[in-house]
């Protein structure tokens, strides 16, 4: 992913840290920080924590030196009061876009406090948001860079996972659990011997609405085995 | 969204605050705590940015009890040297899959440092996990909040898939049948007393698997009652 993650302003060096250790966790290698405030910047560098990416974060002066070499730049934003000049994506189309861009694709990321300036923004394409309620539009740094950055990494079509890992239980295999457990209703007086094939049916529907896999036949025959040899016991 | 965000044994109370927030950015309204480090849990509810859903938290001293009114119940992880007993679907078809849950769906999150404890893991149905690269899998646990939930909250284009046709039992329905199926297992000698909590763990999965549904319940508890009632009478 050739993305840089540029961070303008940031004062707070627990949301620099947090801003770093998404990155790494979701792929991302490039961090820049425009104008940032020192000595949160240094307390950020500086904790045992930190991740390398953020050891080796440049500095720039300008918005506009921090992207020189970038062919995208995109800005973000939680919209609140001010009018925008900027077409408007959401996180999701918008980061299709980026995996798109050919060359380094900026992301910018504002002061926590009050986001990205109009003089910022002048410096970005297009800006993107995360589809937030509105009555809580603003998110907190790091979390928004977590969420941007896992969309841009998300693989466009995922594939479907069947939850079904496990092959399910043959019928012979349901069958024998079955009788197993008519038996214990049986010799535990649950199954009336009078009226027993309708509840034989019943409790035959049931067991075939579970999704018995498989590899879990053994534990059961194992506990209804168990039970059955302990019931047995005590008939006679 | 009818989803729950519990987090397990959190230690830090600026994390159980970002958890919150971004639980309020993304729509997201229930919050539960099991067994939380309580001055953390404390400072974090009275620091005076608090999100009104992290003063209105439950506490809960198990997960057995936090989950009890949920449908379905998934926990996350970041699968490190664990062996995994349980599906992993990747944070989007698993969002899919929690969006279609009928009735509370929870979305477990574990401590900090440990993540979730095989015992915790016992009472989920399926895991998740966020698409991290490899040498860096572990997620700040506000930013894996804020991407499980936006990814559950992001627009679905996919068609949606038919539903099953009966609502699933609850957790705390299926916890009960568990504790009935266990206890049948140590009366008839099935559970071992001495590996008793690995067993308890392994029985607790696999009933978790079953999918069973609502109706079904009563017909459970009543055979289970009945073999009970009857092993205890062997045992006297």
């Amino acid at each position: 992913m050739n993305l840089v993650v540029i961070l303008v302003s940031p004062r707070n060096p627990l949301n620099i840290g947090a801003a770093a250790r998404a990155m790494q966790n979701l792929g991302c290698q490039t961090l820049r920080v425009v104008n940032p405030y020192h000595v949160a910047f240094r307390e950020a560098v500086s904790a045992v924590s930190a991740a390398p990416l953020l050891k080796a974060a440049q500095e720039y002066p300008t918005v506009s030196e921090a992207v020189a070499d970038c062919s995208v730049v995109v800005g973000t934003t939680s919209i609140g009061h001010r009018e925008l000049q900027h077409p408007l994506l959401l996180v999701e189309p918008g980061a299709k876009l980026i995996r798109k861009a050919r060359g380094k694709a900026a992301l910018l990321f504002g002061s926590e406090k009050f986001g990205l300036s109009n003089d910022d923004l002048s410096h970005c394409q297009w800006l993107m948001r995360i589809p937030t309620v509105d009555q809580s539009r603003s998110m907190n740094l790091g979390q928004a860079v977590a969420v941007c950055l896992y969309e841009i990494a998300r693989r466009d079509k995922a594939k479907p996972i069947s939850m079904e890992k496990y092959k399910p239980a043959t019928m012979g295999q349901i069958e024998q659990i079955t009788q197993m457990l008519l038996d214990a209703g049986r010799r535990s007086g649950y199954v009336n011997p009078v009226v027993g094939t309708s509840t034989e049916n019943k409790v035959r529907r049931m067991v075939r609405r579970l999704h018995i896999t498989g590899r879990d036949v053994s534990m059961w025959l194992g506990i209804l085995r168990q039970v059955l040899w302990k019931l047995e016991g005590n008939s006679k």
